[in-house]
């Protein structure tokens, strides 16, 4: 850690090899229109609809901005895209060997908020234009999008997009079992021998006989949870397998106060929102019997205590081969060799801690040296000792407040500098219109945060973070008073883009920075950790800081050195690089195709686990099914 | 049984000591109206609204057609009603020491469904006018209301009540805590010595120290759980014992085959309905889980195998002292001495058991004599075995369906007759338009069916028997050639009436008619049972039939014979008879004042305790917060 070199500075960090996406620019300001605005999205659809089923690229070409984006997800391709401007856009067009796999393209009228309506493309309202939701249908699937079009000053004010957003949310014969094709639940008539429900659960969740998975998912948390529930309504036999003996323990076996730090309405989980009633954050033991009656509910298959003893691939048949070791509830070990398709690794990024190893912490005499994911919470007994937490962001917070609560002395080390917003005033900037009581449904949402290309939210969110700012501005300048260093997120674009880019490096405000302000917490702020003493940690700068407890709150490594500490570097040295933007702006390896065929990976909050989950079951449905192959662009 | 004075046709048979209600009367039929009914709702809304407030009774009275009702769940009284007819309401209106209660009311324009429209009064459309959702404000609360206004063709035409009904969903100052009143989940800030959530959890949900319930309902079925779920929404400090092991056993216990004879569209609990996936009928350990998982999520406080040792009623300090000896996870038992306020008796009917005395029971020497409650599923060991099923309503047929596909040979015994009807023509005729796939909310569907008073109900459901019974004419045929003997329900109106007035006396369909239909199962048909032999049982006409076992499907006895065996005589004599309905058609004592203060019945189906659980959670609510007192009307 003393050695670490660092020359990137904090706020513009990223995962290595990444693209720092530069924030788009915005075309002129304009008023919000008083023409038609239903004429004008239907007849930009019906536009576009006609020059993309005649392949007329220049026809297309008129239809977007210079500066403008097509976002796709798995409707032009079996990939995620964001396509910068007309050439690329009509160039990857014409490259692609299906065309455009859109069959019909026209506005969505079917609510308020769907059908055409005055929409601003900024944050601020000033660059006003025309937004509607759309109905697409491509060669396999079906899905929604969203366009936002805007006068093109240049050409006569004649309305072009500039943003399309375009998805699959259904393959075509492979609907999923909900609403109208839910199951009936009951086999009328006499049937002989016929078995009951419970019965048939059991043997499904055993995989008795025969049966076996068609894809195995490592860890039960909200990736395993989530991906799972999609796979099985599209009819696909999954397996989830989990070390820990209780759905949910991911969960628990944090610390103890740990509560989400995001709010309900952008939580929800696919199929099963929360109720009316849920509170606003979560705390972690009620989302651990959220996830354990999740799983039930949704008749997920889940091995708990189970354990994968190896993997390997078979190219030619396209399978892989697992050793599982599942201790079974009467104590004894279960081994089976199964042969799922696909591999999913939802191991979270708490697989791996990023835990750095520093002179003489083996030999530290206090009553506890662990990392943040080992902490169970401060002791009630200890009172007046001395506690370090290393790190500054979320968890780091919280444990600093969890010590303090229990009457410790508590200094927090700094090294670098930490983006904070107040929980209030972030998340009602960031999740305003969109995940806030009676705000759009959780779907709806989803379509229109992710309509906005990530160039284009990063620039949105440059102004999202100054405006928070000035919300927060006494929380901000009472912590800089107290010497804790603050920084606006890459390319001060703030929150999202510090959790996209680096995953990490932010404290959304639940009460610790007053503690801060007040001088309850400590800062140590901008000094590297030289060794630890047997009774404290000795700094860059000579000084020293006493402690009974460390706790080094320093995160979690890349999950692809998951994927090698689990499957070997055979399988870990095809794998690509996760998290972080390609050069598209578009998040790398995660919910996608690998690089290796039949391993994917799966991660994020609960709303990007929600988001995914969907994305990534349809892919491996396409591939179940014959209607996507691995090689297909 | 033998000895059983039958009088009353098995159809129109009756909860004792309830009142036989007579299907309503329509007024003459109307083409749907072409004025404007936005109009008409609104003048008539505002009428009544100025005729109330100004207690001008002749203006109420010209408001109502002669032969309409008003129907009130606790928004004018504390209590049910059904007025008949302008006199009855209008005494009502002038005999209360609260006037009519109602501040406002006027229509509610929030929605399509809501607003003011078109509606027949009949099941075939014949009798048309104009319906609409209402808002009503009392001087405590606030609620629904709905109203179906038709043409009097003696009074030149003017629009009239044929039905109004009103509501209160909510105390004013008590609002229940969800959506916007949600809980914020986490207390920011640093306060030394804070518990996480599982801490409080725990402490409230074993009542640790000094708490105690405010209220104590014995059972954790439907009843238990619903009602629980209403009396935390409004922060009403709840318990729920039960003497099985696990939440759900109630139905996991109940025989192998049982699945939900309604539909899901009709089932959900409030606050969690069933998710897009859930089955259209849900098997009986699913539902188990899903009562399992309710309690979790709504935090409901279950003591499991515990058992009401005693319980005394202390009239001056209006509370329950009460004994309870809880069996603890480590096997220990704890014994608690508590003190409620009120108690809820929802045992369900299955506490006490309908099953006939007979001579020589006890030396039968098959393999299994016992009650459906006790039958745990035919063997599958036991081919070419004879077993009979002694009833014919829905467990009855279950349970031969069941003997049937293990190979027994089955003979079902029908003493009187039975109604039937295919689950599906059934439930659609029935159901049609209220629940259903894409139907109206759930909570909109309850207010539109409690909407219609019972007398009315009655004369629709006659006409919807009529299109049942149309459509299921093979069916129904088929049955009649195989011996076995129909009916149509009281006064021919059907399953619903059957279910109200009598709790039984019905199959709703699901394969079991065709095995009778195809002689899979054999009918012994209008004999009663003389005696139990050895082998098998002797009839009144002096056939005898061979078994090796036999089901008793006979049913449940009144919940008051309950109340008898868990509180005693001295409780039980003060209760009224509950079920069937009384002089006003309302159902008798369910779900309102029993006759003895702090104590309460609460059951039904899933359907009724979703509704009523809201209705007795005020009334304990406004009890408790001294808005109510037990004596006021």
């Amino acid at each position: 850690m003393a050695t670490a070199a660092v020359q990137v500075p904090s706020h513009n960090r990223l995962e290595p090899g990444s693209n720092q996406l530069k924030p788009a620019t915005y075309p002129a300001t304009n008023d919000p229109p008083k023409a038609d605005v239903h004429k004008i999205a239907s007849e930009w659809a019906a536009s576009l609809n006609e020059a993309l089923s005649s392949q007329d690229y220049e026809n297309i070409k008129q239809l977007f901005l210079q500066g403008s984006c097509w976002r796709d997800q798995l409707a032009l391709s079996w990939d995620y895209h964001t396509f910068n401007g007309p050439e690329k856009i009509i160039s990857f067009l014409r490259s692609s060997p299906h065309g455009s796999r859109i069959k019909s393209i026209s506005i969505d009228d079917s609510s308020t908020l769907h059908s055409p309506h005055v929409s601003a493309a900024d944050f601020d309202g000033k660059v006003n234009g025309v937004g509607s939701f759309l109905k697409i249908e491509t060669d396999v699937g079906k899905g929604p999008g969203i366009v936002r079009l805007l006068q093109d000053q240049q050409d006569g004010g004649s309305w072009k997009a500039f943003t399309l957003f375009t998805t699959m949310h259904e393959l075509k014969g492979h609907e999923e079992t909900v609403r109208g094709n839910r199951p009936h639940g009951v086999a009328h008539g006499g049937k002989p021998g016929r078995k009951n429900w419970q019965e048939r659960r059991t043997a499904t969740e055993n995989f008795d006989g025969d049966m076996e998975p068609t894809v195995l998912i490592l860890g039960a948390g909200q990736g395993g949870l989530t991906s799972a529930a999609r796979l099985h309504q599209l009819g696909v036999p999954t397996l989830i397998i989990d070390r820990n003996p209780r759905v949910g323990d991911n969960w628990r076996n944090r610390y103890h106060q740990l509560v989400l730090h995001d709010p309900v309405w952008y939580d929800h989980l696919p199929y099963v929102p929360f109720p009316s009633h849920w509170p606003i954050f979560t705390p972690k033991d009620k989302l651990a019997e959220w996830f354990e009656s999740y799983a039930k509910l949704l008749e997920l298959n889940v091995w708990t205590q189970t354990n994968l003893e190896s993997a390997s691939w078979d190219g030619s048949k396209r399978q892989w081969t697992v050793n599982l070791e599942r201790k079974k509830a009467d104590g004894t070990i279960e081994k089976r060799t199964l042969h799922p398709r696909h591999v999913i690794q939802a191991t979270g990024h708490s697989g791996e801690m990023s835990f750095p190893q520093i002179k003489g912490m083996e030999d530290f005499k206090g009553d506890r040296l662990c990392h943040s994911s080992q902490f169970k919470g401060a002791n009630s007994d200890s009172k007046g000792k001395k506690a370090i937490v290393v790190g500054c962001c979320n968890s780091g917070h919280d444990i600093a407040q969890d010590f303090y609560e229990h009457g410790y002395d508590v200094t927090v080390v700094q090294r670098s500098s930490t983006y904070v917003m107040s929980s209030k005033e972030g998340l009602d900037v960031l999740l305003a219109g969109l995940y806030e009581e009676g705000g759009p449904d959780t779907e709806d949402a989803d379509l229109m945060f992710m309509s906005i290309p990530n160039a284009m939210l990063k620039r949105m969110h440059v102004d999202a973070t100054k405006e928070i700012a000035r919300r927060d501005a006494d929380l901000l300048a009472g912590l800089q008073k107290a010497g804790f260093k603050l920084d606006n997120g890459p390319d001060d674009a703030g929150f999202f883009m510090k959790y996209f880019q680096r995953g990490g490096g932010y404290y959304i405000d639940v009460g610790a920075s007053q503690l801060i302000i007040d001088g309850k917490i400590k800062v140590k702020q901008g000094q590297e950790i030289m060794e630890v003493k047997p009774h404290g940690l000795l700094f860059a700068d000579g000084s020293e800081l006493e402690a009974d407890e460390i706790v080094f709150a320093t995160g979690y490594l890349n999950m692809r050195g998951t994927a090698r500490k689990i499957f070997g570097d055979d399988i870990a040295d095809q794998v690509n690089d996760v998290w972080g933007f390609d050069e598209e702006g578009e998040l790398r390896t995660m919910w996608r195709r690998t690089g290796h065929p039949g391993f994917w990976f799966f991660g994020g909050n609960l709303a990007l686990c929600r988001y995914f989950s969907r994305m990534l079951a349809l892919q491996i449905k396409a591939l179940d099914a014959g209607i996507m192959k691995y090689e297909d662009p």
